[in-house]
């Protein structure tokens, strides 16, 4: 079995290429893939049928391999078009003419090629003036000596006039000893040091590869420099040192030392431009050396430019222009800097016209291909930058732009990587991508090592405190990178390039921290008058534990906001002045800048998630009680006492109207003033469809929508912060006023309807969400009964709807239903003593009384608190009475209660249903706040606005559910109704 | 006034001038922008400070402007590298050498240079064979005849052998008459006509130009190909052809007809790698001109590689190479088709390697700047496209692509402009910009018109049938447009490059139509079904117009459901098949053929939005009424009767109860199976944040998340709507099955809380749909009393959970409490008569009984009809009884029942609480598919999930509103509850 299966795999393998083949065959219009290259020696490539032909009898193919010539000791006997035929030179005359068409006898030797060849110095003759071939050739020397100065022309068929600077130096075509002859030039001896340093060390790589560009053309570029002042020379000497990443030593014969070694000896030639680093004839490469100069460069003088984003000055596109030179030194030309010069990625039309906008945070990054790098850029460029002044009357002017190259190395220290801009040095001139200096043996070889400018960054600083968009000059930041060919088909290099756009933050931050200072210690007092009104109402006057961790709690609560009030307001002040200023004069803080500001909203969503959690742990473990006033009908009794023991004597009165009520109020619990999903889904439909999300771009426009194709910046997180806060804000607020404006008063308005039912079933509710302190809504029926038909209950509500009974409140002739009360510890200790066999049923079970049944229990607490309540409403009690009183506007304000109830409990006339501060709906602003930190700090974890508002919804439904089921429990526990009707 | 204000302007121009130059003197680092250009006649730009110098006495500058050159009439004197100085010749030897140098004695006249000059013909010259400068030069006479066959060469200082063409023709170097001198050569006569057109027309501008190029070169390049077989003249000739868009007439003088006089006449010269249009050394242009061709080559043999998507023989990457030609017939090499190279967008890295892979559509369009392309093609390249066929061991092949132009012309009418296939002409070789045929004057004038490429799609058809991913060999549409150039620095032009693959739908098509078919005709016998069911239900025998529209309102469900399968199950199709499919034998419908499939989906939603909305007026409309058990307590009465009369002198029955029933039959009336917010949400999560959407991408590959510089494919539609309505229903699949298993078994299950909350309060409901066909609850409390106080009815709980107590059923020893009942006409006669007089309340008022109270009247109405149906019940009717038995299963499986209940109403016992029919519950499918129909429809029409999501919420906010207002509303008139207490 194991043995077949490979012989299987053959059989199908030979099948399949059976198979393939014989489709290969069959397939019309289809040609073998020749090149050039693939044909021989003896073949050609037809360029019209695009494969390899034979070439005739004695022909080879010619060197590109397009067409067949004569082999050597041949001639062409005729050419037609697309074919020759060749005849061999008879011995007498065995030399082919130049041109292939003649034979002739040879003055001297023959070369490889079958064509005579004349000794150096010498020019080959082959026909006369006239154009008559001779019968020999001839070999003539070339008259080198005044006044002919000749020499042979590079084909060495003509005597033409012979360089300067031999004529120069030696005053005759030679040059002869002590004279240097380098680079095709003649110099004259002592100029220069002969031995220069060609080797150029690729310091990522630690390694030195031996240049031949460098053997070849060091000395004498920079000896023409010198002594000719030959321009192109000064210009390849001084491209010799960028390549070098303009690194300097002790040593004066590697390119920047010869470079300063001319520098220095060419100080009479003055300075151009008056520019006074900018020697005459040389290329300007550095800024000088004094200590401080990069700075005093960068931050002196601003541009004389006004960006500005809006308006009729409207101007944030800038220019950047460089004059290009060639390896060799030549200029060719001024090229505006964008799509291929500095930026090496391609890119889409649309996205780079982007590039140059200021405001616009630009960052382009690719992954390069060696092999393309190699084909592309077969010989360096090199780039003096200038940044374009606007037009004025004595015409455009160009500002130099300084650059800060991350590689420049002095005495092999790398100088320029350190923060501390005092001691950069800044220097001129650009290159790209070098594969030139890397080439070790000859020019033609390809190189061993390639440098590529693999991050430029161009980074504009806003003047502190303008007004009127004001900059410093800007600085090109450069790194290169090294790369050691092995295998360019699958090297790649990743190359970026971008525009940062900064100001210094240090005032908004001294600014945040002073009201950071001032809004925390507001915290502080307001957090201790909480702790203060909460220790009232719990009656106790201890400092323990307890009241510094309550107090802690309430500082978390007040310092949340103080967080989030500072950064709203530092995301509102961004995204308000960076996107709506006119002339430039705030700038966005870079990513990096932006750490403080996420820490100070992280900061707001954990201590606001600590409040929302207290808050909801006292909502849910409220103590509430519902006081049903119906009497027993039948009997006429009015005694409460009675009531409870009379049971199977009369109708029992009936739960239903509390189990209504119960129902109702476990409906309000989770009541909000906004619909929350409404909410959510609004905010994201305004960021992700309408597209705000779009002004959260680092760029300075306001439009929402976006052409797909455009260049998108990143996002800056602080807009991202200020924009959903004010979005989730502004979406909030306007429900609130909806809700309350509108829907509230036109629709249903949940809470009133809740006290009206209380007065329609005839209960009252009392709520205590502290120990002495909480809410009573009254509820007493204002006919006496409610527990009847559909018939009377129809009367009564039309009698009350004529006014044809009494009214609703506590007090006779008043409306108010709703109090906060502040009773006695006496009446608290009264309550809980008679919750106490319940709360023992939870305690272990040694201590229980087997004997008794929970339903009773709880039956019989119900019955004993619903008279003891209802006879305290009624002041029955004389130790335990109660006073209404309104509350002081300052009370209010502060939200504590100035007199301690010691002896009656006080009740406090309460129109504005401030019971729903233990439901949802009292706590709006902080479940709201929450929710909105909630949806910033997932955006901001995740830069995602769906991801956001999913889970903000998951939460807000997890949180719901939660408190619905909780608050449900505690319900059925405090008011003793059977759990199964809360439903 | 008015004269002040221009005064004022002054004044501040001025000021502001002097403002600026004060800036800009201070500006350091600052140069003035100069360019070459801007240097005059006695400048020159020094490449070293980037500024004009002047040059010394006595020179001018030099062409490019970057050095000086002596005047004419002056030598160089001396050179030193930057500087020369020039002195003046001597009369005596008024000219200057050619290198400058020297003054000679000139033998004819002088140039205008201040060089001598020559006759025609003749050389000059200035310095004998061994360099040595002559006192006064001569002009030679270069011997044309044979031997020397030479003519002076392009510069005149040499005698060279002249071109073969000369010889070939009249044996000496000169074209005497009757041979025709043209382009440079020497050609016979009466080979060719002499006279042609070399007017290039650009038939979208109207326009014909003289076009510069084809009146140098076109006689020539075809006479050189015709009579000396030239290869680069025959390619010359055929790019002209190209030039012209291939475009021929029955004039045989211009580019193409020449092109194929010279085909004919060269057809003994064979044919090139057996293709039997490609004449041998000539470049293949036409596919030959039998009808019908195009569709042989393109649909007959498909491509000997096998596409695949996935897996070990993962296939989806092809090439297409070129053989790149310049104007002149220049073969430059192979190029491959790609970045530049007929694409002529520049896009990014990482998108442009997304170009060939098959199954990803792709389309790259830009705006192109007319002066970009001008200066970027000065010369247009001519491509011959192959696709790259696979390697084998015969080495690699290549397919010949053809190309279709639109823009291709006979007789002057377009030819490839219509659908039929067998009219195509198809073509070869193609060029991308031609700025040199619109050249007028001469070659180095601006072109007046330009001509590009402005459309090219590259089109892949898949062999039907295929299993292994074969496909046609593709074809290339090219269109041109042609663009008169009036101001290049603002005109632009859009072009576009896309690729499409398709294959034929027509199968896929006529499936589609016969699922239709089938379906639609069992939907109308279910629909028919239906109807008879309705009718029964209703009592009606009559076929009237409410019949006819009711069947239509049922044929439109069945109808829409029909649509929605066959939608759904196209989509999922084509996202299975498509992006599952390992060997390629699906494409997707390209967008054009998507309208059909779009149209469907819209009627489906349209439909199912008719159903929708039918059945929630059905359900809104219900005839509902609860029926009160409770007996008033203390009389002891067993009699219904009584109850009514004795309100007041015993306690009456409370009416709690049956608004605590109420308020929950009106909360669970949009209750569903989902929670229908939380599934948007899910939706969106999974197809945004999670990445779904990524599927519907039109390319084949299916991971979620795509890196984000990745290129995007445009969105099929059909795939958007397969993959939404998949993770619509799966989600609500997977929530209906969490709800129905493990939520209502172990957390909540509303529907079973209401039955079990009608038997505790005593009270029964009963609700018809119909009129004659409803459901009823049975709610009798086991404990015969329900209006109790909290000690009762915990003691009734208990009891009851002990099992101490009755079963709940209608029928003794049962526990069926729910029932679909058939009434008789007549009950239903007594029920309607029972609440006429509440009806007549909405009647005009004059029927009205002025005295009745709407109070009065409903607490009348209730009250009889509480005992009317308690009697009916407690069977205490004799004409008016019911029996109770079960349903028959095929009853269940139609929908119908077939007994009608004429003699006594029947109720069948209903274990699934089928009430909820009439509720949201019972039609979840119903509510799930019109929500999916909806976020696909809107998300067809905005191809924006975001959005589709936020009206789907906002749809179904709306929906449930309207349906517990108006539901809340229907409950009140019906049940006589008043609406107040449906809170």
């Amino acid at each position: 079995m194991a043995t077949g299966t490979p012989q299987q795999l053959v059989y199908g393998a030979v099948l399949f290429y059976f198979l393939q083949s014989d489709v290969f065959h069959c397939q019309p219009f289809s040609i073998s893939f020749q090149q050039p290259s693939d044909c021989g020696a003896e073949s050609y490539f037809d360029i019209s049928s695009l494969s390899c032909g034979k070439c005739g009898p004695n022909q080879v193919s010619s060197k590109p391999g397009l067409s067949c010539l004569c082999q050597t000791g041949f001639r062409v006997l005729s050419s037609n078009g697309a074919s020759i035929t060749c005849q061999q030179c008879p011995n007498s005359k065995p030399g082919i003419t130049q041109d292939g068409y003649g034979c002739i006898r040879c003055p001297d030797s023959l070369g490889e090629d079958g064509r005579c060849q004349c000794p150096r110095g010498r020019i080959l003759v082959e026909r006369d003036l006239n154009g008559n071939l001779l019968e020999e050739a001839t070999c003539e020397i070339c008259n080198g000596g005044e006044p002919a100065f000749s020499a042979p022309d590079p084909t060495g068929t003509r005597c033409v006039r012979c360089d300067d600077s031999f004529i120069n130096t030696s005053l005759s075509c030679a040059c002869g000893a002590p004279n240097i002859l380098a680079g095709g030039m003649c110099f004259p001896p002592n100029s220069l040091p002969t031995s220069v340093i060609s080797n150029v060390n690729f310091a990522q790589l630690a390694l030195p590869v031996p240049s031949a560009w460098f053997s070849n053309f060091l000395y004498s570029s920079a000896a023409a420099c010198l002594l000719f002042s030959n321009l192109t020379a000064c210009q390849t000497l001084g491209n010799m040192c960028v390549l070098n990443m303009h690194s300097s030593s002790s040593l004066t014969n590697d390119a920047c030392g010869l470079y300063n070694t001319v520098y220095r000896a060419t100080a009479p030639q003055g300075v151009s431009q008056d520019i006074s680093y900018w020697r005459a004839n040389l290329p300007w490469l550095y800024y000088g050396d004094q200590p401080g100069l990069a700075s005093r460069v960068l931050r002196t003088d601003p541009l004389p430019v006004s960006f500005s984003f809006k308006g009729s000055n409207k101007n944030t596109d800038f220019e950047l222009t460089a004059a290009v030179y060639t390896v060799g030194g030549e200029f060719t030309g001024w090229k505006s800097v964008g799509a291929g010069n500095l930026q090496l990625c391609p890119d889409t039309v649309a996205r780079q016209q982007a590039t140059f906008t200021f405001g616009t945070a630009y960052k382009q990054s690719c992954v390069l291909s060696v092999s393309d790098l190699l084909s592309g850029h077969p010989e360096p460029l090199f780039y003096d930058v200038f940044l374009v002044l606007p037009q004025t009357t004595e015409g455009r002017r160009l500002l130099a732009v300084p650059s800060l190259i991350l590689n420049q190395q002095f005495n092999g220290q790398f100088i320029n990587q350190g923060t501390n801009m005092n001691n950069w040095y800044l220097t001129r001139r650009l290159v790209l991508v070098d594969t030139l200096s890397g080439r070790e043996k000859n020019l033609n070889t390809s190189p061993r090592v390639i440098r590529v400018a693999s991050d430029i960054k161009i980074g504009f600083q806003l003047v502190p405190n303008t007004q009127r968009g004001q900059v410093y000059p800007p600085l090109i930041t450069v790194s290169y990178s090294d790369i050691l060919i092995t295998n360019p088909d699958t090297q790649t290099v990743s190359v970026s390039f971008s525009l940062e756009y900064e100001m210094d933050q240090n005032e908004a931050r001294i600014k945040t921290d002073i009201a950071l200072g001032v809004l925390g210690g507001v915290a502080v007092v307001h957090s201790l008058l909480k702790t203060a009104s909460w220790k009232r109402r719990i009656a106790s006057p201890l400092i323990d534990l307890q009241t510094i961790m309550k107090f802690l709690l309430f500082y978390a609560g007040d310092l949340a906001n103080v967080f989030f009030v500072i950064t709203v307001g530092t995301g509102l002040y961004w995204l308000i002045f960076f996107k709506a200023q006119q002339f430039v004069y705030v700038l966005l803080p870079l990513p990096a800048q932006e750490e403080r500001f996420v820490t100070y909203v992280g900061c707001a969503f954990a201590l606001k998630t600590l409040q929302f959690i207290h808050k909801l742990l006292v909502q849910l473990s409220v103590d509430i009680f519902f006081i049903d006033w119906e009497r027993p009908r039948g009997k006429g009794s009015k005694h409460i006492e009675a009531s409870g023991d009379s049971k199977n004597a009369a109708a029992p009165v009936s739960i239903w109207r509390t189990y209504f009520v119960a129902n109702e109020w476990n409906e309000i619990q989770t009541v909000r003033k906004i619909n929350p999903t409404f909410q959510v889904m609004t905010v994201l439909f305004l960021l992700e469809v309408v597209g705000f999300s779009s002004l959260a771009l680092r760029d300075p426009w306001s439009t929402l929508q976006r052409a797909p194709e455009a260049y998108k910046p990143p996002y800056s997180l602080v807009l991202r912060f200020g924009l959903s806060c004010a979005l989730w804000l502004c979406i909030g607020l306007i429900q609130v006023i909806y809700f309350t404006v509108f829907h509230e008063r036109f629709v249903e308005d949940k809470i009133r309807q809740f006290v009206d039912l209380c007065s329609i079933s005839n209960i009252s509710v009392l709520a205590l969400s502290h120990r002495c302190f909480g809410y009573y809504i009254h509820g007493r029926s204002v006919h006496g009964h409610a527990d009847t038909n559909m018939e009377e209950m129809n009367t009564n509500l039309k009698r009350e709807a004529e006014n044809l009974c009494g009214q609703r409140g506590l007090l006779p002739n008043s409306d108010t239903q709703t109090f906060q009360i502040s009773i006695t510890n006496r009446l608290r200790g009264h309550y809980d003593r008679i919750l106490e066999p319940l709360s023992r049923r939870h305690a272990p079970s040694r201590l229980v009384d087997a004997s008794a049944n929970p339903f009773e229990q709880s039956t019989k607490a119900y019955h004993s608190m619903n008279r003891f309540l209802g006879s305290f409403i009624d002041h029955a009690h004389r130790e335990q009475d109660y006073i209404v009183k309104d509350k002081l506007l300052f009370e209010r304000v502060v939200g504590m209660e100035f007199i301690e109830a010691t002896d009656k409990s006080i009740f406090y006339n309460d129109e504005s249903c401030s019971f729903s501060d233990i439901l949802f709906y009292g706590n709006e602003a902080t479940l709201l706040i929450f929710d909105t930190l909630f949806f910033c700090v997932v955006d901001l974890g995740s830069q995602n606005f769906i991801l956001a508002a999913v889970l903000t919804y998951l939460q807000q439904l997890g949180f719901r559910t939660i408190c619905y089921n909780v608050g449900r429990r505690n319900l059925a526990n405090k008011t003793l109704v059977d759990k199964r009707f809360l439903i």
